[in-house]
Protein backbone atom coordinates (compact mmCIF):
# COMPACT_ATOMS: atom_id res chain seq x y z
CA UNK A 1 0.00 0.00 0.00
CA UNK A 2 1.34 3.49 -1.01
CA UNK A 3 1.40 5.19 2.32
CA UNK A 4 1.75 8.75 2.85
CA UNK A 5 3.23 10.89 5.84
CA UNK A 6 0.74 12.21 9.10
CA UNK A 7 2.44 15.03 10.60
CA UNK A 8 0.31 16.41 14.01
CA UNK A 9 1.05 20.03 15.16
CA UNK A 10 0.50 20.58 18.79
CA UNK A 11 0.82 23.16 21.45
CA UNK A 12 -1.50 25.61 23.44
CA UNK A 13 -3.67 27.94 21.48
CA UNK A 14 -1.28 30.90 20.62
CA UNK A 15 1.73 28.96 19.74
CA UNK A 16 1.86 29.75 16.11
CA UNK A 17 0.38 25.71 14.60
CA UNK A 18 -2.02 27.46 11.99
CA UNK A 19 0.83 29.63 10.68
CA UNK A 20 3.23 26.73 10.66
CA UNK A 21 0.79 24.12 9.11
CA UNK A 22 -0.10 26.87 5.96
CA UNK A 23 3.56 27.91 5.60
CA UNK A 24 4.25 23.98 5.79
CA UNK A 25 0.79 23.24 3.14
CA UNK A 26 2.75 26.13 0.96
CA UNK A 27 6.36 23.90 0.46
CA UNK A 28 5.05 20.67 0.51
CA UNK A 29 2.09 22.01 -2.53
CA UNK A 30 5.47 23.66 -4.22
CA UNK A 31 6.97 20.14 -4.23
CA UNK A 32 3.86 18.91 -6.10
CA UNK A 33 2.75 17.24 -3.21
CA UNK A 34 -1.35 16.17 -2.28
CA UNK A 35 -1.34 17.71 1.21
CA UNK A 36 -4.45 17.67 3.37
CA UNK A 37 -4.87 20.45 5.92
CA UNK A 38 -7.38 19.22 8.95
CA UNK A 39 -7.72 19.62 12.56
CA UNK A 40 -9.18 18.12 15.71
CA UNK A 41 -11.83 18.31 16.90
CA UNK A 42 -14.25 19.27 14.02
CA UNK A 43 -12.23 17.70 10.89
CA UNK A 44 -15.85 16.10 9.78
CA UNK A 45 -19.35 17.23 9.36
CA UNK A 46 -19.61 14.89 12.66
CA UNK A 47 -17.08 16.43 14.13
CA UNK A 48 -17.86 20.12 13.89
CA UNK A 49 -21.18 19.07 15.72
CA UNK A 50 -19.22 17.00 18.61
CA UNK A 51 -16.87 20.45 18.27
CA UNK A 52 -19.56 22.41 19.10
CA UNK A 53 -20.41 20.65 22.04
CA UNK A 54 -17.42 20.05 23.68
CA UNK A 55 -16.23 23.42 22.75
CA UNK A 56 -19.44 25.79 23.51
CA UNK A 57 -22.11 24.14 25.30
CA UNK A 58 -23.49 26.28 28.15
CA UNK A 59 -22.65 24.63 31.15
CA UNK A 60 -20.02 21.59 32.43
CA UNK A 61 -19.31 18.76 30.89
CA UNK A 62 -18.69 15.59 32.97
CA UNK A 63 -14.46 14.81 32.15
CA UNK A 64 -15.17 11.66 31.09
CA UNK A 65 -18.03 12.75 28.58
CA UNK A 66 -15.62 15.58 27.38
CA UNK A 67 -12.66 13.10 26.85
CA UNK A 68 -14.95 10.72 25.23
CA UNK A 69 -16.60 12.65 22.93
CA UNK A 70 -12.75 13.96 21.93
CA UNK A 71 -12.52 10.68 20.94
CA UNK A 72 -15.34 10.33 18.90
CA UNK A 73 -14.62 12.92 16.72
CA UNK A 74 -11.49 11.68 16.27
CA UNK A 75 -12.56 8.28 15.40
CA UNK A 76 -14.96 9.43 12.72
CA UNK A 77 -11.96 11.68 11.77
CA UNK A 78 -9.42 8.60 11.40
CA UNK A 79 -11.73 6.48 9.78
CA UNK A 80 -13.37 8.68 6.98
CA UNK A 81 -10.40 11.41 6.47
CA UNK A 82 -6.98 10.71 7.58
CA UNK A 83 -6.74 7.01 6.60
CA UNK A 84 -7.96 7.07 2.65
CA UNK A 85 -5.39 10.32 2.72
CA UNK A 86 -2.74 8.73 3.72
CA UNK A 87 -3.69 5.16 1.97
CA UNK A 88 -3.52 7.44 -1.51
CA UNK A 89 -0.13 9.20 -0.41
CA UNK A 90 -1.39 12.74 0.53
CA UNK A 91 0.70 14.24 3.47
CA UNK A 92 -1.70 14.55 6.27
CA UNK A 93 -1.27 18.07 8.29
CA UNK A 94 -3.32 17.79 11.28
CA UNK A 95 -3.85 20.39 14.05
CA UNK A 96 -4.39 18.29 17.24
CA UNK A 97 -4.23 14.57 17.60
CA UNK A 98 -3.86 12.27 20.61
CA UNK A 99 -1.25 14.01 22.21
CA UNK A 100 -3.91 17.14 22.71
CA UNK A 101 -6.10 15.17 24.56
CA UNK A 102 -3.17 13.63 26.91
CA UNK A 103 -2.12 16.84 27.64
CA UNK A 104 -5.56 18.63 28.12
CA UNK A 105 -7.80 15.92 29.49
CA UNK A 106 -5.04 13.56 31.29
CA UNK A 107 -3.20 16.36 32.64
CA UNK A 108 -5.06 19.09 33.02
CA UNK A 109 -8.19 17.35 34.38
CA UNK A 110 -8.73 15.02 36.64
CA UNK A 111 -8.54 11.93 34.73
CA UNK A 112 -5.71 9.19 34.36
CA UNK A 113 -3.27 9.80 30.91
CA UNK A 114 -2.83 6.51 30.11
CA UNK A 115 -6.42 5.85 30.39
CA UNK A 116 -6.95 8.91 27.88
CA UNK A 117 -4.58 7.73 25.81
CA UNK A 118 -6.14 4.31 25.51
CA UNK A 119 -9.31 5.90 24.53
CA UNK A 120 -7.62 7.47 21.87
CA UNK A 121 -5.68 4.24 20.56
CA UNK A 122 -8.64 2.47 20.55
CA UNK A 123 -10.57 5.26 18.79
CA UNK A 124 -8.24 5.35 15.88
CA UNK A 125 -7.52 1.51 15.62
CA UNK A 126 -3.84 2.71 16.73
CA UNK A 127 -3.03 5.49 14.26
CA UNK A 128 0.58 6.78 15.43
CA UNK A 129 1.85 10.15 13.72
CA UNK A 130 4.68 10.01 11.36
CA UNK A 131 5.86 13.09 12.92
CA UNK A 132 4.86 15.59 15.85
CA UNK A 133 5.75 19.38 16.12
CA UNK A 134 5.15 20.68 19.45
CA UNK A 135 5.38 24.20 19.37
CA UNK A 136 6.32 25.28 23.06
CA UNK A 137 5.89 28.82 24.38
CA UNK A 138 4.70 29.68 28.02
CA UNK A 139 1.22 30.24 28.34
CA UNK A 140 1.70 33.52 29.52
CA UNK A 141 3.47 34.66 25.72
CA UNK A 142 1.17 32.56 24.19
CA UNK A 143 -2.07 34.48 25.96
CA UNK A 144 -0.45 37.75 24.91
CA UNK A 145 -0.65 36.74 21.46
CA UNK A 146 -4.47 35.64 21.74
CA UNK A 147 -5.05 38.68 23.88
CA UNK A 148 -4.37 40.62 20.38
CA UNK A 149 -6.38 39.00 17.98
CA UNK A 150 -9.38 37.60 19.56
CA UNK A 151 -12.58 39.34 21.02
CA UNK A 152 -14.10 35.75 22.63
CA UNK A 153 -12.43 33.02 24.34
CA UNK A 154 -13.64 29.15 24.20
CA UNK A 155 -14.47 26.79 26.87
CA UNK A 156 -10.57 25.87 26.98
CA UNK A 157 -9.23 28.99 26.16
CA UNK A 158 -10.83 30.62 29.38
CA UNK A 159 -9.03 27.90 31.80
CA UNK A 160 -7.36 29.71 34.28
CA UNK A 161 -3.23 29.78 33.90
CA UNK A 162 -2.72 27.04 36.50
CA UNK A 163 -4.39 24.52 33.66
CA UNK A 164 -2.17 25.81 30.65
CA UNK A 165 1.25 25.35 32.98
CA UNK A 166 -0.35 21.68 33.37
CA UNK A 167 -0.99 21.61 29.98
CA UNK A 168 2.61 22.68 29.29
CA UNK A 169 3.93 20.41 31.39
CA UNK A 170 2.52 17.28 29.79
CA UNK A 171 3.52 18.39 26.58
CA UNK A 172 6.87 18.56 27.24
CA UNK A 173 6.46 14.67 28.96
CA UNK A 174 5.27 13.08 25.92
CA UNK A 175 8.08 14.69 23.94
CA UNK A 176 10.69 13.60 26.61
CA UNK A 177 8.98 9.89 26.43
CA UNK A 178 8.86 9.80 22.72
CA UNK A 179 12.05 11.52 21.12
CA UNK A 180 11.95 9.70 17.74
CA UNK A 181 8.14 11.01 17.06
CA UNK A 182 7.95 14.22 18.79
CA UNK A 183 10.10 17.51 17.68
CA UNK A 184 10.30 20.28 20.12
CA UNK A 185 10.27 23.79 18.26
CA UNK A 186 10.76 26.92 20.49
CA UNK A 187 7.63 28.67 19.44
CA UNK A 188 8.83 32.44 20.43
CA UNK A 189 11.14 32.17 17.24
CA UNK A 190 10.56 34.58 14.12
CA UNK A 191 7.86 31.99 12.19
CA UNK A 192 9.70 31.75 9.23
CA UNK A 193 12.55 30.18 11.02
CA UNK A 194 10.64 27.70 12.72
CA UNK A 195 9.62 26.82 9.41
CA UNK A 196 13.24 26.26 8.15
CA UNK A 197 13.74 24.11 10.85
CA UNK A 198 10.23 21.88 9.89
CA UNK A 199 11.63 21.62 6.54
CA UNK A 200 14.79 20.24 7.39
CA UNK A 201 13.58 17.95 9.76
CA UNK A 202 10.22 16.60 7.31
CA UNK A 203 12.56 16.37 4.16
CA UNK A 204 14.03 13.35 4.86
CA UNK A 205 10.65 11.58 5.45
CA UNK A 206 8.93 12.32 2.47
CA UNK B 1 -24.84 6.21 52.26
CA UNK B 2 -28.37 5.97 51.62
CA UNK B 3 -28.49 4.44 48.06
CA UNK B 4 -31.50 4.15 45.71
CA UNK B 5 -31.95 1.66 43.19
CA UNK B 6 -30.94 1.24 39.76
CA UNK B 7 -33.59 -0.32 37.37
CA UNK B 8 -32.69 -0.50 33.43
CA UNK B 9 -35.58 -1.26 31.31
CA UNK B 10 -33.72 -2.73 28.19
CA UNK B 11 -35.18 -4.44 24.79
CA UNK B 12 -35.88 -3.65 21.01
CA UNK B 13 -37.73 -0.60 20.16
CA UNK B 14 -41.49 -1.58 20.63
CA UNK B 15 -40.66 -4.07 22.89
CA UNK B 16 -42.87 -1.78 25.68
CA UNK B 17 -40.23 -0.27 27.96
CA UNK B 18 -42.08 3.25 28.26
CA UNK B 19 -45.13 1.39 29.20
CA UNK B 20 -43.59 -0.63 31.69
CA UNK B 21 -41.56 2.30 33.20
CA UNK B 22 -44.84 4.12 33.53
CA UNK B 23 -46.26 1.63 35.36
CA UNK B 24 -43.61 0.76 37.46
CA UNK B 25 -43.36 4.71 38.09
CA UNK B 26 -47.26 4.96 39.24
CA UNK B 27 -46.52 2.53 41.33
CA UNK B 28 -43.42 3.21 42.89
CA UNK B 29 -44.93 6.73 43.61
CA UNK B 30 -47.79 5.24 45.14
CA UNK B 31 -44.91 3.65 47.77
CA UNK B 32 -43.87 7.27 48.32
CA UNK B 33 -40.67 6.62 46.66
CA UNK B 34 -38.91 9.19 44.81
CA UNK B 35 -38.72 8.33 41.36
CA UNK B 36 -36.31 9.30 38.52
CA UNK B 37 -37.31 8.58 35.00
CA UNK B 38 -34.73 9.00 32.48
CA UNK B 39 -33.47 7.81 29.40
CA UNK B 40 -30.13 7.21 27.25
CA UNK B 41 -29.23 8.47 24.69
CA UNK B 42 -30.27 12.28 26.14
CA UNK B 43 -30.97 12.19 29.96
CA UNK B 44 -29.23 15.28 29.93
CA UNK B 45 -29.28 18.37 28.11
CA UNK B 46 -25.63 17.22 26.81
CA UNK B 47 -27.18 14.23 26.18
CA UNK B 48 -29.90 15.46 23.96
CA UNK B 49 -27.26 17.14 21.51
CA UNK B 50 -25.19 13.79 21.82
CA UNK B 51 -28.43 12.10 20.67
CA UNK B 52 -28.63 14.36 17.60
CA UNK B 53 -25.77 13.24 16.10
CA UNK B 54 -26.35 9.67 16.89
CA UNK B 55 -29.69 9.16 15.90
CA UNK B 56 -30.31 11.89 13.48
CA UNK B 57 -27.07 12.98 12.08
CA UNK B 58 -27.29 12.87 8.03
CA UNK B 59 -24.43 10.47 6.41
CA UNK B 60 -22.32 7.67 8.27
CA UNK B 61 -21.13 7.84 11.32
CA UNK B 62 -17.70 5.48 11.95
CA UNK B 63 -18.64 2.48 14.61
CA UNK B 64 -15.86 3.41 17.10
CA UNK B 65 -17.49 7.03 16.78
CA UNK B 66 -21.04 5.88 17.25
CA UNK B 67 -19.91 3.50 20.30
CA UNK B 68 -17.81 6.90 21.97
CA UNK B 69 -20.49 9.13 21.50
CA UNK B 70 -22.78 6.65 23.48
CA UNK B 71 -20.32 6.04 26.15
CA UNK B 72 -20.44 10.37 25.83
CA UNK B 73 -23.77 11.07 26.51
CA UNK B 74 -23.53 7.90 29.27
CA UNK B 75 -20.66 9.46 31.41
CA UNK B 76 -22.23 12.58 31.46
CA UNK B 77 -25.67 11.20 32.47
CA UNK B 78 -24.13 9.02 35.22
CA UNK B 79 -22.06 11.50 36.97
CA UNK B 80 -24.62 14.53 36.79
CA UNK B 81 -27.88 12.80 37.09
CA UNK B 82 -27.69 9.15 38.11
CA UNK B 83 -25.57 9.13 41.02
CA UNK B 84 -26.52 12.20 42.44
CA UNK B 85 -30.83 10.57 42.69
CA UNK B 86 -29.14 7.19 43.94
CA UNK B 87 -27.17 8.82 46.56
CA UNK B 88 -29.97 10.56 47.76
CA UNK B 89 -32.33 7.63 47.80
CA UNK B 90 -34.32 7.48 44.49
CA UNK B 91 -35.18 4.82 42.50
CA UNK B 92 -33.97 5.36 39.20
CA UNK B 93 -36.05 3.75 36.06
CA UNK B 94 -33.76 4.39 33.22
CA UNK B 95 -34.40 3.01 29.35
CA UNK B 96 -31.37 1.63 27.59
CA UNK B 97 -28.19 1.46 29.66
CA UNK B 98 -24.84 -0.03 28.64
CA UNK B 99 -26.15 -3.26 27.54
CA UNK B 100 -27.71 -1.57 24.76
CA UNK B 101 -24.41 -0.11 23.79
CA UNK B 102 -23.14 -4.14 23.80
CA UNK B 103 -26.16 -5.32 21.83
CA UNK B 104 -26.72 -2.70 19.51
CA UNK B 105 -22.84 -1.86 18.89
CA UNK B 106 -21.56 -4.82 19.89
CA UNK B 107 -23.43 -7.47 18.29
CA UNK B 108 -25.30 -5.65 15.95
CA UNK B 109 -22.37 -3.61 14.73
CA UNK B 110 -18.64 -4.75 13.94
CA UNK B 111 -17.25 -4.21 17.21
CA UNK B 112 -15.62 -6.16 19.56
CA UNK B 113 -18.09 -6.47 22.82
CA UNK B 114 -16.17 -6.75 25.37
CA UNK B 115 -14.77 -3.12 24.20
CA UNK B 116 -17.69 -1.64 23.54
CA UNK B 117 -18.49 -2.60 27.47
CA UNK B 118 -15.03 -1.91 28.98
CA UNK B 119 -15.65 2.13 27.32
CA UNK B 120 -18.84 2.07 29.00
CA UNK B 121 -17.65 0.66 32.60
CA UNK B 122 -14.89 3.64 32.35
CA UNK B 123 -17.61 6.08 31.72
CA UNK B 124 -19.49 5.64 34.30
CA UNK B 125 -16.91 3.96 37.10
CA UNK B 126 -18.84 0.37 36.95
CA UNK B 127 -22.02 2.35 37.93
CA UNK B 128 -23.88 -1.58 37.20
CA UNK B 129 -27.95 -1.38 37.67
CA UNK B 130 -29.47 -3.39 40.57
CA UNK B 131 -32.03 -4.44 38.02
CA UNK B 132 -32.38 -4.71 34.50
CA UNK B 133 -35.76 -5.89 33.01
CA UNK B 134 -35.10 -7.40 29.40
CA UNK B 135 -38.51 -7.16 27.77
CA UNK B 136 -38.23 -9.79 24.96
CA UNK B 137 -39.62 -9.62 21.31
CA UNK B 138 -39.40 -10.80 18.47
CA UNK B 139 -38.02 -8.08 16.20
CA UNK B 140 -41.00 -8.92 13.63
CA UNK B 141 -44.01 -8.44 16.17
CA UNK B 142 -42.00 -5.37 17.60
CA UNK B 143 -41.41 -3.91 13.65
CA UNK B 144 -45.45 -4.30 13.88
CA UNK B 145 -45.95 -2.53 17.00
CA UNK B 146 -43.93 0.50 15.60
CA UNK B 147 -45.24 0.46 12.25
CA UNK B 148 -48.87 0.68 13.83
CA UNK B 149 -47.77 4.39 15.92
CA UNK B 150 -44.79 5.68 14.14
CA UNK B 151 -44.26 7.86 10.86
CA UNK B 152 -40.48 8.22 11.28
CA UNK B 153 -37.86 5.84 11.86
CA UNK B 154 -34.59 6.77 13.86
CA UNK B 155 -31.19 5.71 11.96
CA UNK B 156 -31.23 2.34 14.42
CA UNK B 157 -34.56 1.50 13.68
CA UNK B 158 -34.65 1.49 9.98
CA UNK B 159 -31.87 -1.00 9.71
CA UNK B 160 -32.67 -4.43 8.49
CA UNK B 161 -34.21 -6.99 10.01
CA UNK B 162 -30.95 -9.44 10.41
CA UNK B 163 -29.48 -6.35 12.41
CA UNK B 164 -32.56 -6.35 14.82
CA UNK B 165 -32.02 -10.53 15.35
CA UNK B 166 -28.18 -10.10 16.25
CA UNK B 167 -29.15 -7.27 18.68
CA UNK B 168 -32.22 -9.66 20.47
CA UNK B 169 -29.62 -12.75 20.32
CA UNK B 170 -26.77 -10.42 22.15
CA UNK B 171 -29.69 -9.70 24.47
CA UNK B 172 -30.79 -13.19 25.16
CA UNK B 173 -26.38 -14.11 25.66
CA UNK B 174 -26.01 -11.35 28.40
CA UNK B 175 -29.20 -12.30 30.29
CA UNK B 176 -27.74 -15.67 30.58
CA UNK B 177 -24.34 -14.70 31.62
CA UNK B 178 -25.76 -12.61 34.10
CA UNK B 179 -29.13 -14.35 35.44
CA UNK B 180 -28.73 -12.61 39.04
CA UNK B 181 -28.80 -8.88 37.71
CA UNK B 182 -31.27 -9.29 34.31
CA UNK B 183 -35.18 -10.59 34.51
CA UNK B 184 -36.40 -11.56 31.20
CA UNK B 185 -40.12 -11.22 30.46
CA UNK B 186 -41.86 -12.08 27.46
CA UNK B 187 -43.00 -8.57 26.20
CA UNK B 188 -45.97 -10.05 24.23
CA UNK B 189 -47.90 -10.71 27.57
CA UNK B 190 -50.52 -8.14 28.12
CA UNK B 191 -48.93 -4.67 29.69
CA UNK B 192 -50.38 -5.28 32.98
CA UNK B 193 -49.16 -8.63 33.67
CA UNK B 194 -45.82 -7.97 32.96
CA UNK B 195 -46.01 -4.48 35.57
CA UNK B 196 -47.38 -7.56 38.07
CA UNK B 197 -44.66 -9.37 37.32
CA UNK B 198 -41.83 -6.93 37.38
CA UNK B 199 -43.67 -5.10 40.70
CA UNK B 200 -43.43 -9.26 42.19
CA UNK B 201 -39.76 -9.31 41.62
CA UNK B 202 -38.96 -5.90 42.86
CA UNK B 203 -40.83 -5.46 45.64
CA UNK B 204 -38.20 -7.42 47.66
CA UNK B 205 -35.30 -5.01 46.81
CA UNK B 206 -37.15 -1.45 48.39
Amino acid sequence: MSRGLFITLEGGDGSGKTTQAELLRDWLDGLGREVVRTREPGGTEVGVEVREIVLHHRGDISPRAEALLYAADRAHHVATLVRPALERGAVVLQDRYIDSSVAYQGAGRVLDSREVRALSEWATEDLAPDLTVLLDLDPETARGRLDASRTRYDRLEAEASEFHRRVREAYLAIAAAEPERVVVVDAAQPAEQIAAELRARIEPLL
